[in-house]
């Protein structure tokens, strides 16, 4: 009985390390060889890492990752690989190759450039324009790359129609909420609509802004999903395909068989490349794997936690510093920290002015003992003071506004930078999607730092985030005092969040329809948003896309966050009421 | 004889201002009405300002530029009028509506999309397939749009042989140094490859990073340029088209007319769409108007006062503020200011420190005199020392250094955004490209402002356009001293840029090679610049990209500035050498 056992190789790749991305190809490919796999597959651009953006643009980067690649094609012995690369000839390509004993067999180049949200694709690639199909272990594979798969009418059609029973997608897929499911729920579909099994190995891992979830998968003939990785982890799923069944379901289906042949009679039969023949292999079956994916605040958590390893450790830091206001936004950043980082690699500072309220003292002093990180405290009176001096003459006659505000978010974010700066820690910023959109924060000071672990983040919910932390710790690590106290900035007397925005319960929504779902001020009216809300809202997220364009980058959780995905100009009289 | 005179309306749109926009356009039509001109051209996108990003994304934007457009159609009796607007139907184009009498009588679709360096068109249009050839005044009249033109082999092609003797190409194109020469060269062979008169009606202002310096042209059916409007001014360029000489020229060309032919034939005949018969008017001709280009050093001048001023003008700024260090950087940033929006609307702060010489504090205020500002002083030692005092116990047993020296920065760009927040003054930041390049400044400390003057002037230029704006004013408005003194950061005792940086003039140089121009480090060597200085150019550059990313804006003079010209990664280990 024909079958494949197929490897995916879920990897975390770095952008331009050629050398350990194609060592740790080889790694993989060894194993999978051990595993008796006739196939194993990796990421779309595996070899470069993605996105490599205008690293593109180098001739030499691209000779480069040729280079890394020659290197795999000499350690794929007894095995088949794909690899996704930069290929180039009289352009470049995003491609992947198809690998066997030590020779590349052939090459798909992707057909489909995104070329929109985060991606920009067409800056860089030429489209390939046809989609052989390979016979590996004597069966017809089809290979395309990530976004040729979102097309019902892409090459899949003319793959499964020219009787590949296996489709081979590879992709770099960031995460944002809900992504998974509709993920699934298109290769299903085209599994069954095609009759064919489809192998989706995603990319894992932080870059920069995103992150690279896995959970790839398999689908069989039926839809049905039948191997599904780990998210946010390196994984090697292994699963033995029946292509017999794509057989057997293809023979029962007249109306499929009668549609091919007008199709090839119409496109021609499409091309096909032989890299080895089907040779019968004794081998103990192997066991179904079909990961779990995880409920929706698992899953952003997860996501949060991975993304911050990766930016920190990708950019070569050991350690962390962030400072303490015994809120609700940098608890919890505090908390994925220690878990992404380990609480030896993680440093809070509080730094109490006289402001601030004797409770915020106490729950940054908790929360540090109980993540059992350690304190600093470093009070920020007198440094604000000799401020209020040399600005005294200037300042002359006027009041306490926002200016003295600001002064003292900016001493904290200077402190931070100096402790930065001495030891070689990378600050991490505490802002939420919340403030980013409206603005609610100071640029230079607690906008200051390396990283925005929860920028993409709305309020609401950091709030749902910070209660699955705790029930998963099954204690109290994020004090309930944090938890339930008013949100403040406590830059001023009494201050309270709600003074200067809308309630979050009612904010959240208004940012999510203008922002990710791009709503017009009308379309929002009539949704139900309290209309003197929706203007607030629009005027606020439009009037500081000067703030956002100096923030520093931040994981993407969301379908739409601040950031590529997202490109406003900052001179923009627009008025949409 | 026939004859079109022709105005070119080359106006300062703002982006998303469409009822501003509309009204400029509107008053321009009015005053080539009075004129007598036959057709008033505007440039790309005039009606929505260029490039409005996002903005494309949001359907009511594109509904309300509609809007916007038949308020101009309304308001064009009597006159011809090629106007920039996005088009919609079942997709959005970048489009020139040709508008006749109170009607439009049609629409050209950008037939080429730039999706490079500064340009993302392929994220928001369709490109358009056809390029009709309008009969206005009785004359066959091409129209296209910016990139359309730069393709030899682009609509110019089938217009040209569809017998147009005109060619209207609206233009959006961003300035850097040199491309105005590059531009007229192209237009000038368009023109006599295809025996036709070219006009070029380009915008003018600056949009965020981009300035769009004008310069519109006519070139004539010899490639002769025989109307060139202002650079980095509004303007409304006239001239009388001698259509009879594209006529005879044809004529004359046996090779053309038999070439005509055999496009046609194998291409078919283009659209025509008819606008206005031909009809005699008597008016007096108009002498040819023909402003030079300026020299190199005052080129680049202007267009950094104008992007300052458009910069701080359309985000609704009235006055600004800036740091004085005694250097050339913040003088000749602060001599931009002043001549881009008065003296009355610059202020200049000094703020000495223990490691200020007292030279330093002399030039500024001489520099400030001269320019007539008014010059605040606000020495930071007693803030400096509140903070060495408030970190004694983390850096105890440390040595001066780099965070000690930010320290000293990041107290100015406090104080500085101090007096923004307390007086609505935007910051200017006075960083060179070269310190932009190579990360020699503070995050958050002198790269704390809203807008970044000479990001993209390398400081090898600071040099000559202070020495030019010097000779342009007859007398050292920038003093000697600060032109000749050593440049330091002043943050240590006895500092110099030369004991962290190559000298400049060979540092430039390389940061042209490996930034603007993508060169590998072994053609920089081939080149003959020294290895060690090719490595240390490149480190520097590449690991300050995370610096860079949080950077204000700053006006784009180079080919490839640090902006969304040039997009790599944070996270990239990608080692060239």
């Amino acid at each position: 009985m024909r079958s494949l056992r197929l490897a995916m190789a879920q990897i975390n790749t770095t952008v331009g390390d050629l050398t350990d991305n194609a060592d740790k190809i080889l790694r993989y490919i060894d194993e999978a060889r051990s595993l008796d796999a006739d196939l194993v597959t990796f990421p779309e651009m595996a070899i470069t890492g993605y996105p490599p953006e205008d690293l593109l643009l180098k001739p030499q980067f691209i000779q480069d990752n040729r280079k890394a690649l020659q290197r795999v094609v000499e350690g794929c012995s007894g095995i088949t690989a794909v690899v996704g690369f930069i290929d180039s000839g009289q352009d470049i390509y995003n491609a992947a190759a198809i690998i066997h004993d030590g020779e590349v067999a052939g090459v798909h180049h992707k057909n489909y450039l995104p070329n929109y949200g985060v991606f920009d694709e067409n800056r860089y690639f030429q489209a390939g324009t046809d989609a052989p199909i390979f016979t590996i272990n004597g069966i017809g594979v089809g290979v395309n790359i990530c976004e040729d798969i979102w097309y019902a009418t892409g090459p899949i059609i003319s793959q499964a129609y020219g009787d590949a029973e296996v489709i081979i997608n590879i992709n770099a897929s960031p995460y944002h909420t809900g992504k998974g499911k509709f993920r699934e729920r298109m290769l299903a579909t085209r599994a069954s609509d095609n009759a064919v099994i489809v192998s989706y190995t995603n990319l894992v891992g932080g870059q920069d802004e995103l992150v690279f979830d896995g959970q790839s998968m398999i689908v069989d003939e039926r839809g049905e999903v039948v191997a599904r990785g780990k998210q946010f982890q390196e994984d090697l799923i292994v699963a033995d395909l029946d292509v017999e069944a794509v057989f057997r379901t293809r023979l029962h289906d007249p109306r499929r068989r009668k549609e091919k042949l007008a199709f090839q009679q119409a496109q021609g039969a499409p091309k096909r490349i032989f890299v080895s023949p089907w040779v019968e292999r004794r081998r103990k079956p192997l066991p179904p794997r079909c990961v779990e994916p995880l409920p929706p605040d698992a899953e952003v958590y997860e996501a949060l936690v991975l993304g911050t390893h990766d930016y920190v450790r990708k950019t070569g830091f050991q350690k962390v510093v962030l400072g303490l206001s015994g809120g609700i936004d940098s608890s919890l950043t505090a908390v994925i920290a220690v878990d992404a980082l380990g609480p030896e690699n993680v440093l809070c500072v509080t730094m109490p002015s006289k402001f601030s309220s004797r409770g915020s003292i106490e729950d940054s002093e908790a929360l540090a003992k109980n993540v059992g990180v350690k304190l600093l405290n470093i009070p920020i009176r007198d440094t604000y003071d000799a401020y209020l001096v040399a600005l005294a003459e200037p300042f002359r006659g006027t009041e306490f506004g926002i200016a003295e505000e600001n002064l003292q978010a900016r001493i904290r974010g200077n402190l931070l930078m100096g402790l930065s700066n001495k030891f070689g820690w990378l600050v991490l910023t505490t802002g939420n999607k919340s403030e980013t959109a409206t603005g609610y924060s100071t640029l230079y000071g607690d906008m200051a730092g390396g990283f925005a672990v929860i920028k993409d983040v709305p309020k609401t919910l950091i709030y749902e985030l910070a209660r699955y932390r705790n029930r998963k710790a099954e204690w109290d690590i994020i004090p309930q005092s944090v938890i339930e106290k008013e949100p403040s900035a406590e830059l001023k007397p009494d201050q309270r969040d709600i003074d200067t925005l809308p309630p979050y319960e009612k904010l959240d929504p208004v940012i999510h329809a203008y922002v990710v779902e791009d709503r017009s001020f009308e379309e929002m009216v009539a949704m139900g948003f309290d209309e003197a809300i929706v203007k607030k809202v629009i005027t606020m997220v439009d009037r500081n896309e000067y703030k956002r364009r100096q923030a520093p980058p931040g994981i993407k959780i969301t379908p739409r966050a601040f950031g590529r995905d997202r490109r406003l100009p900052i001179v923009n009289h627009y008025k949409s009421f």
